[in-house]
């Protein structure tokens, strides 16, 4: 009998678990859960506004998609559970949870079912911005901020906390622990509370060298903090395909595989990605174009890169430095620009058509020169994570003409997220940190060549798919596999099942000298806006929420 | 038996004729003609595509707009023909045809109807710049050019005579005559060429003192242009309310007026609107909001404001200097907006509350707090005319983020162009032409309060509306009647005729304060990206034909 595992990737709107079966890396049946309370960023439950930079969610979504998508696959395949011998989990990340000791998220108390403070606050929630300011204030000249690109994300877990605390001190005290979403999937799974290295080294901002930051600094950051990380999370630290134990009879019966089936440590979502695309050594990089935008590379060095998220030993690979380099919007641009920019015309023309609107758009965008739109776009709609570690920064786009359309802009934005990656890629060679062959991942980049082109163009490399289209739940069901002992190690696991595509797009000379062109435009105002040359974008921000 | 006037206002994409009982200044009938060609500046008549920058128009909707506007007033009104003293006319400008010397516009000629340069060039073909910036060369360091803001326009007469001369040689042989639109009118209604002193003193660089632009200037900027003066124009300028002729038998047969009723000289359309504001002595300012904006002061001295469009002896109210400065793109900002940018669920909820599209972005926009979209806009979709003189500008929007909705950019729109039109006056005050009272009118003066009130926010003036929405045909109808005798000037006929409202927006304290804060922003970045500190808009555009 083939042997399986099952891994389950939680993104920001849905959670998708493959069932892969470990002779051939059959990617079996897969199975999607959208989840019902998607992203609160301007309502709340109760319909009520919510503040500025905040976004939500509600943690019995994630254990629902648990219940619904396991038993599914496993029936789509017609695939006994006894066959199952380890389930990986992948979450958002940092995507912070207050509970209960028992495991309980504090939101499902009726005392705390109001209070917007108790709910998950998903990765993009940026109202911790004055905390993680201030942190970076406090740990200035540091290892640790040098380690972080010289400033701490407003996305990790600390700023979070002491938003909690300072907004919301009933919700603090009432929280016995806090945890990440991936590690509160494998707690409720298998009743044991770790803390996944990857989510400690990344977003807590944890070393081997030096564990977690000093209490000092965090009493300082806020009171209430004093002691945080020794009351209220965990120091069991797990590497990526260790098993932390097995699935409790409770939750056996709900998925339909046996009591004790290894559930690994968990992964932040995109890391998983990294096995499932061939990458356990060398320097290659995965660069997953969804929502956001993530390049991780590893090393076996440490070599601080300005203004990248993050570096954490065994982030991706047990034993290898992992380098996290990010953009906080992505294809959530072309989502916006859809919602809010494309007129009924357009809207008509699709369906007459019978295609999608981004499909429409990008026909005609394809039709563009390079240059042809004559217009420029900062990419920077959720501010920008990589290289400026900024999130108060806007968007901005320039060359508006009477004559732009709607394919002009929505080429400029695609081109401007291209100038983004490619910014960050000149980073890592600014560093030190060569960069490889770059695979590339993502719903995006399996569903819009035209993109493709254009990041193959402005980054002047060959982008090589991956070569599944689920590539994070493929990579924790790999860390499945090896928890559940299927193989003796990550490697020798992505050896069978990873998926690499003969797609390959490789830049074409007549784009690359335009784009050479309009990059260096790009920069230009990439540090006029973004390095405090004209801090406009901050001080309108300011302004909007000013009394 | 009452006596009336009849003003026709040529715009941009219609023409509209006004019927005024002298007696009381009644508006009894008014009659619009829509172009059936509009502005061709994508597409030429038989489909092709126009290069970059064209606009075009048919000299056939002018007449035709004649034959149906002036019998249709008399005809709704109720009123005899044989009553009707003067007619008066005002145009788009510079709107330049080319003609054969018996009045037939060149393009009607077989032999010429396929080839767009015989065709009416409109005010906003901008084609010409790169003549336009040569003859601004050519005439560095020159009392006229400092008059013209340091930079003659790429909507000139000149530029667009030598783009004729360099493009189409045929075309410039061929034609015995160039004519701006308002003098073709008043020379097809009476059969006498004249040049109103409006037009040569903006737009073809005529002063009193030393006529038009030397013609050794002319043949360097291009060598057919040798004599264009002496051959192909005329040089019998015309005054404000001087009657340059009467209506021929075979026009006064098509009208249904009497054979020989006086025509006034012609007007530029704005200025025709100078004396309907009640304005011929003093400081006061007429601002008239249309796809454009125009803002027009006199003063008794001439005194070079840098960046201001133009300063004309006579230009609006004889013995006066004329000031003209101008928004080269107004509405069109937002008629850009809603045909590109507006998604179908707001075209939904439009019909669905049975309103118009900009009527729901207004009352959108409206709930919003000064500042609270967090959005800039520089108004530069068409260039910029005051006080940059550049029409290679082009637009930009800073501020968006993932919650940036149509209604934050339709307002940053609407503060963008307010902005431009503060710092207009602010350039008058610099140079010290003071500016009094404000006088608003045009189309979106009247049908927008929520602008109104942004512009009386951002300018820190009281504005008080015109107190009729055909200013610029009242103008015209007023000099018809000083033309026709029956008044002995252009105050005289104000003073019965004019129309000023009652309505005044007067700045909000708190929103005064909040918008210079913005302003401020809006200066750095106009003199960043304006005044060639990063000339990347340029750069881009030039990107966007280059081969």
């Amino acid at each position: 009998m083939s042997k399986y595992s099952i891994g389950i990737d939680y993104g920001t709107l849905s959670a998708r678990a493959l069932l892969v079966n470990l002779e051939n890396g059959e990617e079996c049946a897969e199975a999607v859960y959208e989840y019902p309370h998607a992203v609160m960023s301007e309502k709340f439950l109760d319909g009520t506004a919510l503040p500025t930079d905040f976004a939500l969610q509600h943690p019995r979504d994630y254990l629902e998609a648990l219940e619904y998508a396991i038993p599914t696959v496993l029936k789509t395949a017609g695939v006994s559970g006894d066959a199952v011998v380890g389930i990986g989990i992948d979450f958002t990340s940092c995507t912070l949870i207050p509970a209960k000791a028992d495991g309980t998220p504090l939101c499902f108390d009726e005392a705390f079912k109001h209070n917007k403070h108790a709910y998950a606050k998903l990765w993009k929630h940026h109202a911790a911005t004055p905390y993680a300011d201030k942190l970076s204030e406090l740990m200035a000249g540091s290892e640790l901020l040098r380690r972080f690109g010289g400033k701490f994300s407003n996305e990790f877990l600390i700023p979070k906390l002491a938003e909690i605390a300072d907004h919301a001190p009933e919700v603090y005290r009432a929280a016995d622990v806090f945890i990440e979403g991936g590690d509160f999937m494998t707690w409720t799974l298998t009743g044991h509370r770790t803390m996944s290295c990857g989510i400690a080294g990344f977003k807590a901002m944890y070393t081997e060298e030096d564990g977690f930051p000093p209490n000092d600094v965090l009493k300082t950051l806020h009171p209430l903090l004093d002691g945080v990380f020794k009351e209220k999370l965990t120091d069991e630290i797990v590497y990526p395909g260790e098993s932390i134990g097995g699935v409790t009879e409770e939750w056996a019966k709900k998925l339909g595989v046996p009591q004790g089936t290894s559930v690994s440590a968990a992964l932040i979502d995109a890391h998983a990605a990294v096995p499932a695309a061939g990458i356990v050594d060398g320097n290659e990089m995965l660069f997953v174009l969804g929502t956001s935008g993530v390049q991780m590379v590893m090393s076996d060095e440490v070599a601080p890169v300005g203004g990248i998220c993050g570096i954490a030993k065994h982030g991706y690979i047990k034993g290898r430095y992992a380098y996290e380099a990010g953009q906080v919007c992505l294809g959530d641009h072309f989502d916006w620009f859809v919602k809010n920019c494309v007129p009924a015309s357009y809207a008509k023309e699709a369906k007459e058509k019978g295609v999608g609107i981004h499909a429409l758009l990008t026909e005609k965008a394809s039709a563009l020169r390079v240059g042809e739109s004559g217009l420029l776009a900062l990419d920077w709609w959720n501010g920008n994570r990589s290289i400026l570690v900024d999130s108060n920064l806007s968007g901005m786009i320039l060359g508006m003409t009477l004559t732009t359309k709607p394919e002009h802009i929505y080429r400029a934005l695609i081109e401007g997220t291209a100038f983004s990656s490619r910014r960050i890629l000149d980073a890592f060679e600014e560093a030190g940190v060569s960069v490889g062959n770059i695979l590339v991942g993502g719903g995006i980049a399996e569903k819009n060549p035209l993109l493709m082109q254009i990041y193959a163009d402005v980054t002047e490399r060959e982008l090589r798919l991956v070569g599944t289209k689920q590539a994070g739940a493929l990579g924790s069901a790999i860390h499945g596999a090896v928890a559940g002992g299927a193989f003796p190690s990550v490697k020798a696991a992505a050896g069978v099942l990873a998926k690499v595509s003969d797609k390959v797009y490789r830049p074409i000379p007549e784009n690359v000298a335009r784009y050479r062109a309009i990059y260096a435009e790009y920069k230009t105002l990439h540090d006029y806006f973004g390095r405090g040359v004209n801090d406009v974008m901050k001080r309108l921000k300011a302004m909007k929420t000013a009394k």
